[in-house]
């Protein structure tokens, strides 16, 4: 087994109901990917890191996210990340040519509001991650997974798709 | 991407719980696999043979399972099997050698109860055959993964773990 | 027991998540009090009218629902709303002194995002209307009930409170 | 707004899934009617006895309840309790001829597995006893609230109706 660093940036994923302003947040206390670790009764390691919706990130967030994957002593990553600009941050990764196994992951509908989609998407990342043999950049969402410019965010239909 | 069909042959992954009598039972309307689809927005095959509790599985249902995978079109194949006998089904599988990437997965939580744990298995072994490329019967359970003789149930811990 | 009739106006009670906005919106297919209904197992009449955040209701839309009241052949009658303005149309309906047993209700947390809260409001309105008999209009909100001038939003905390 | 206690004996309303034993079993950590409490942000005051399955209590765990209500210094109090023997505990407590006002409430599902039908149960309980103005005994489940000899358990539909 592949051991496994699971990059936090914010995005979708975590965000939950306000119920006094009636709105949707980013969770500051990023419980979603630890209570996934409690239920799939498994074990990665999770580094929370810039916390913010992806329409927000800007290059300063991009290049900590490098720096932090860089850094690492981990060569197989997840990243979870808003889906807005999931393409400009791996593109951005790409660009650097690490020798690393990198997934991109997030979500369409919050963990908090349905579990599904967000825990899907993850632990596809995690078994991809799992049989990977070749250093990139990959994307892995609603069942879709390949190379981070193979896989993108159809705004249609809500969903990501591969090209 | 690789064209995965689900084979679902029953076990706690699709127990429902009955009011009237209080217990929990196979769901005949094998509904899990397709509530995770919809909410996942990921097609994949989905095809129901056997229906039952592992423990119950006989010869006869390890042979139609063996023959349904033998004579299908599919190469990469996700069977959703209990947990009590998954080992055995796994082990008739590949005493058979089959040209086939195979990987079995289950739910120590039915699905109905809680979605987490059953959703983050079965897309874990999806991920895991998007990037396999050796023939082989497989276990991806609670974030293990890897050869079905390698992967068994700590039925102390109520989880799946490596040997 | 008494007849009742559910008028279901809209409100946070009725809002779902649109992952394509990434918005929550009331849900037209006002899904939520049908889903209480049968899982609850329990039979009540429900008329969905107005269909709006109670921060976009009309004097014209408060008029429609006096006029719909007013019509009704029950006397015993749950009004789900909004909250921000659900003091508004209870005073709107005191002040024309039907002989009818009204009681407003609704959410603090959509009913889609986590289904407690609305249930328990909408089931305390349920019970209240049962044993009641004193004609006037009431609010029934986070387990406090009572006369519509004596509970009130406490925007602070988000709930509702006894003044 | 009366002060309510609730009693929690147990019952399928606290059951939960034990996946080491794939069965359903009493929470002796109670955590339904708490979680309840904490996302209805109401208070109400709570006292886990007996802590069993309904069909498994004795004569001595109805003393037990009898001696708990008759000592309580509340006069408004619902009592959570398994469905196949509340109309037992009810009439033991009804030939008692206390001056107190008691809603027997419970749950056909659990409220682990889902929350609405034991969340609606419990609060119409909450609401009728706000506005109760006889002493008695009473039943209040899946929408049919009265006294308790003429609200019965339908075994064939698995709910509760009016006689």
């Amino acid at each position: 087994m592949k051991k496994i660093l699971i990059l936090n940036t914010g995005g979708t994923f975590n965000k939950i109901y306000n119920p006094i302003y009636g709105s949707l947040e980013i969770d500051k206390t990023f419980n979603a990917l630890e209570d996934i670790a409690n239920k799939w009764l498994c074990n990665f390691k999770i580094l929370n890191i810039i916390g913010k919706d992806s329409l927000e990130m800007t290059n300063q967030d991009r290049l900590e996210l490098l720096a932090t994957i860089n850094q690492s002593k981990h060569s197989h990553i997840i990243v979870v990340h808003g889906t807005d600009t999931m393409d400009l941050s791996a593109t951005c990764l790409a660009e650097a040519e690490l020798e690393k196994y990198v997934v991109f992951t997030g979500a369409m509908v919050p963990y908090s509001i349905d579990p599904v989609e967000a825990t899907a998407n993850l632990a596809s990342a995690y078994g991809y991650l799992q049989a990977l043999n070749s250093y990139g950049i990959y994307i892995a969402m609603n069942g879709t997974i390949g190379s981070y410019d193979k896989v993108v965010k159809d705004r249609v239909n809500g969903c990501f798709r591969a090209i």
